[in-house]
């Protein structure tokens, strides 16, 4: 095999040096029935951008899955039992989705378990459950925090599991 | 609504102290026909870690799909047309996937037009179509740049899209 040399050190030093994002986040479409209602969980957003959301955040140290289980407790309260590891609903890292930066979200389908019960020092102000005919009425609307939660609620609703 | 302010003064100073990977990566599955032989694309790579590998490379600023398409490229000359620009094969991101760092990555399958010929400054020392019953061949042996490139083949394989 050649032997020609790496053009950096360490790949650490490659990757401090090259990577300017995309800055990862997961989200995560819950499938939940409590007190005879049945639908998807929304949030309703605590911090800026201010607005209707799926449960999610910044990805941590952690695998993506995992992310996405661990946010869906911090702010709905529900233990998600995520469908497919491996396989997410949908990536989406268009460069202007977030206002904020340049964030890429992987995102999960799963079956919460449980009650909602945000956590209060979490990003969810309130936790609800929509069914789909409620979804399909709020994706008309702008009242979403992060416009690509509707293309990731619509490409769910085309190919939801059930 | 609350006004609760947010912990920082800008998310880009959350992410500066808070986001450490994981860094992103792509990587491509090419469905390919030249000189009569038909299979997947699979690279020889000229740094470390060596070894056989699809190709692929780390996330620049542009959206995934496009950074898959953007190394095939570069990496075997091929013109890679993503089946599902928002869906891909797979997003594998356990913690000790790559021994270099926490890298995760989002996988897209692809037909390719054009024909092989990896540019020269590129990763790939060389890039080579392989049939199914040789790639199942080679899942056995233990010349993989990344062991969880044989994981990525193995979905594929089970559930490849003709």
């Amino acid at each position: 095999m050649e032997t020609k040399k790496p053009r950096y050190a360490t790949f650490k030093d490659y990757l401090k040096e090259n990577y300017h994002g995309p800055y990862m986040a997961t989200d995560i479409v819950i499938r939940h029935e409590e007190d005879h209602k049945k639908g998807i969980v929304l949030i309703e957003r605590k911090y800026p951008p201010f607005g209707l959301a799926l449960p999610g955040g910044m990805a941590e140290n952690i695998p993506f899955y995992q992310n996405a289980v661990k946010e869906a407790k911090e702010e709905t309260g529900l233990e998600a039992m995520i469908d497919n590891k491996d396989k997410p609903l949908c990536v989406l890292s268009e460069l202007d989705q977030d206002p904020r930066e340049f964030i890429a979200t992987v995102v999960y389908t799963a079956k919460g378990t449980g009650y909602l019960k945000p956590c209060k020092d979490e990003d969810a102000k309130s936790a609800g459950i929509y069914t789909e005919d409620e979804l399909r009425g709020l994706l008309e609307k702008d009242i979403w925090a992060f416009p690509h939660h509707k293309k990731i609620l619509k490409i769910y609703l085309e190919q939801k599991i059930n």
